[in-house]
């Protein structure tokens, strides 16, 4: 739906939100059930930034960040601006100005579905930025799109005030009614993974650790001179 | 125009080039009507570098770096060479040995549209570089181009002796007529952008300052509740 | 071949492998006659690394790790892992635990032909990767594919105990058979480089010390007026 | 929401959906606020093919189509098959078996998000189908995911339900509550065009008809000979 | 150069483009210098069509197509729009409603340097299409680009009143001032591959006919058992 | 290893290759156990062809075509040129002329890991073709690479002599020693689809002939009112 802004969208906990900011991107996809990962192509701009907020979501039209403007307005602190557009566009929609704009509301970070400019400024303000595209290129304000609409980015749709979670493995949604979950879930894993790094630090395999022997049925372990008698070459 | 190399060039007035330097990609890029970003993907190899310069260019046949080499004499202080290839290729058309050569006579970097590698040595000596492709792949050296003819990256035509700005969000040429106009919008722009910076850090809005709100005719300002009625889906 | 695990491949010496880790992807690449490079889509996740080791080949299923786990058995001191997938794939099949096991076993690296994640961790840890894509998705642990049978990436086929080299510009595979002569040929490379550097450093033109005038017969040396002339545009 | 099969979601009435199929892709885009297109990456496999139906969405791990046989046994006569992974992945998830399960149970077509084979069996069948990949790779079956959760392709969010369209130009998707709208717009838009078409053949200019001269009050109209005064470049 | 309608470009003439038609993109590419082919990422609608014409070039800026509006009234007789973006736009800014009232006009076809829609209503029509994306998301009509100045795609600069040839392989940009060598270049090199092709087909080897044996210098003729036991494997 | 001309590769038996045509690439890929497919970007220049042959492979730089002349030497009747550049490359290496002369040698198709041209004129001549670009561009002839020894495309190894098969789904290769294997298991395979095909146009599931539902533990059948409760959106 195009041409509306919601204004009061329902934002996940922001004490809850803040809890998965420590477990990182790859920790919080996981205890969602694998879920939420916004995909390899949003990258960040900074290296070691690890942040959450809730989605403040922006449509807007390739090459115009009128809707950015208009989002500005809307935001609230513990935000995470999550931008797409409506066909790809590499432009930069957002730079070190509207991230002034937006840190002077409270916004933590912005997670960009096209592309995004003023990246040395950026890191040097400490805003943290994640981008599908580095371009200087900019954008026309002409054509209005949507605020706290549902968007969809890397093939996952992120609603207003779902949690996000980025860092230097990009960036997780988390629907706002598993927040909650995911915050237990990934507590969780995290204390299952330091018993496992312990093990596996000592020597112990995988294979054993999660009982994985039983699905290589098919798997024969041979010899390379064995390999070289049934391929006709020399492993 | 291959098999060609223009020996004198009008070069763009180097006193001129070095203020737009201060300036940066995205503002240069602006300050001359929106033109001459030469694309989301020539990225820089380092971080933080920002130079100008007037552009040597060079066109390449793909895997093959002898135009490089017939550039290198073409050279003079205040260049940055700028490389094209005729049809796309990622090889490792230059390195660290013909940064030593482009130094000692005085170029201040390079702008490649295919590939270059010894990354690890141009940063350790500071040479500035900006390219489509990392690649360790080698060239051979044994059919010529053609160097300070016009060439052609990202949708942007660079003539020689342009001024080439580039830094950590890429690469933008500004024809060598407009740079006079191009230093003085720069500095306008700059003085402006400051107070608008100032503005939006406390708080102001885009939307008013730049006055867009005119612009939002078709919007609609609506609740979640709303928004859940009229698209059968809670927001 | 899949589904089998070859238990003892042959590997490059490492002494020899030793040697080749301080001369770094292009020159290794190019003693070899120009080939074994993985191609610029192999990237670093750290920068400043440059590792040599012998490859432990790893065919893995799309999204699936499990052949990961069962080439940690395998692993020996001084292996470089390098894993490609059946299909082209993104995500996240290696990570900090996995990185954990690994290094307890010795191994020096790891090429990713497809995606890992947990990228600050393993710069924390000081574990070098190269990979084609960094993601948060997981993936499943169900479907074996082969470990130590020659695997391909970026159009070079690489074979178990061949030498990986690996630096800021990518990695390199020298077939074992041809470790001891890139040894060799890398040093007189470097050598021969270093006069060049100096000559070049002096302002000698690669034209001249490479005897490439030679080379451009056809080539015409014209004035910006003559080059107007001929192309009907200004140059 | 993964590791569910909704087996009951409201579809839109086919009898309208039948209504959209008349229109082609870039008619109903239009129709609903130019939104729905599925992108440029979903290519139909064959020409000419204009269907309509309701979405029966799939959700496969990547390279595993495990989660496609599950869908077959959801089918409805009138379903178009919507499958995405959950990572980008090129195999070939689905061939001319699977569609004669499918026609079997009265889908209508199939838009898939990864890859498909069988092209050629496809196109003798008469089964229309369109895809991001073409690819005889096959898949596991191995991992379960969902099938009528909501989906996203190319930025857009399906829900099982609703409208989808497809033919040469890709493939539309209507959000169930808007299909009696998307109708209504659709033969309206169709309705007008006509009579812009005519006036068009006729040799009035879209400038006029749309009324877009007031746009263009920063154009100048210039002779070549000015163009060239300003730009130091004939045109 | 943006908010410019150049109103008076020379064209080149018309009866000598013509004949460049008869010729196809390959034969032409190589006539004027293995220069001017906008490369691989344009494709063609239909197949089985060669047209050649003169170019009315268009600059939009990403998802606005009301330049192509302001386009159609410079159009005339024989010419063939080329249409680029000022940053990459997939977006479809052409269909078959413009398409009639460029034939309205006397345009022979489009080059889209970004996206086009109606694909099946233009192979209908018999207006000849080439385009980087086939798309039915549409476009806006806010902002005016420029008309009848350079743009370039694919790396190569097209000037208004170039000679555009295009058919399946793609299309190729002749330079006005080079249109009568090419038309003289192409016949010969028409008469020459005739006599080529001829000997080819009667068996002889493209190694004597073009000299090339004397560029295998380092080439060595070995058979497999040779092969084997230079690499270790069997070839 | 490159500079070399393997004159006596092995090749696998035609009679036995012959019967792998009539199967296609994806029976053929699942019969050797789901490898040897040359992936999604290996496209065929002509809809409907299926052939089989014996690789005759060929490396060029790129660019540079001299190779293919090399190889024309050494094809023989049954054969199928599989072509890699050194590095990734869309010119044209290939057309019709060189087409003619492998016509005329006994050689049944191309697959071109880099580009071809001339397509209208390969499909008028039904010398069949797959490949990764078309390019008119074209290419010079000046630096030897090799033939005869093992390629890779997508991710797989290519041996002179292996098998190659190739239709509207790509190209697939079976190695020489894995032939007779090859034929014996897609006749199989094709009786046992013909027998699930029945099964399936009678309306019976994958998930029951396949015997999937055991694979299903994790998943719940749910309804769309559960599915909203649960996730808090309407399905």
């Amino acid at each position: 739906m195009l041409n509306v802004v919601v204004t009061d969208p329902p934002r996940a906990d922001l004490a809850q939100v803040d809890k998965l900011a420590g477990y990182g991107t790859a920790t919080v996809h996981e205890a969602i059930g694998r879920r939420g990962y916004l995909g390899p192509q949003i990258r960040p701009v900074q290296q070691g930034a690890r942040v959450a907020g809730t989605a403040l979501t922006v449509t807007c039209w390739p090459g115009d960040n009128l809707t950015l403007h208009v989002a500005a307005e809307q935001a609230k602190p513990g935000d995470i601006v999550v931008v797409t557009a409506t066909s790809p566009s590499t432009d930069g929609f957002f730079g070190e100005l509207i991230a002034t704009s937006l840190r002077a509301r409270g916004v933590r970070g912005i997670v960009m579905g096209a592309g995004l400019r003023d990246t040395a400024e950026l890191r040097h303000m400490g805003f943290p930025a994640w981008t599908a595209y580095v371009s200087a290129q900019g954008t026309v304000k002409e054509t209005p799109g949507a605020v706290n609409v549902p968007v969809s980015i890397g093939g996952v749709t992120i609603r207003p005030g779902d949690a996000i979670v980025a860092d230097d493995d990009g960036a997780c949604a988390v629907p706002r009614i598993d927040v909650d979950a995911a915050v237990t879930a990934a507590a969780a894993r995290v204390a299952k993974e330091e018993a496992t790094r312990e093990q596996l630090a000592d020597g112990a395999l995988g294979l054993d650790i999660y009982g994985l022997r039983a699905k290589l049925g098919k798997v024969e372990y041979i010899t390379a001179a064995e390999y070289a008698r049934r391929s006709g070459e020399t492993p």
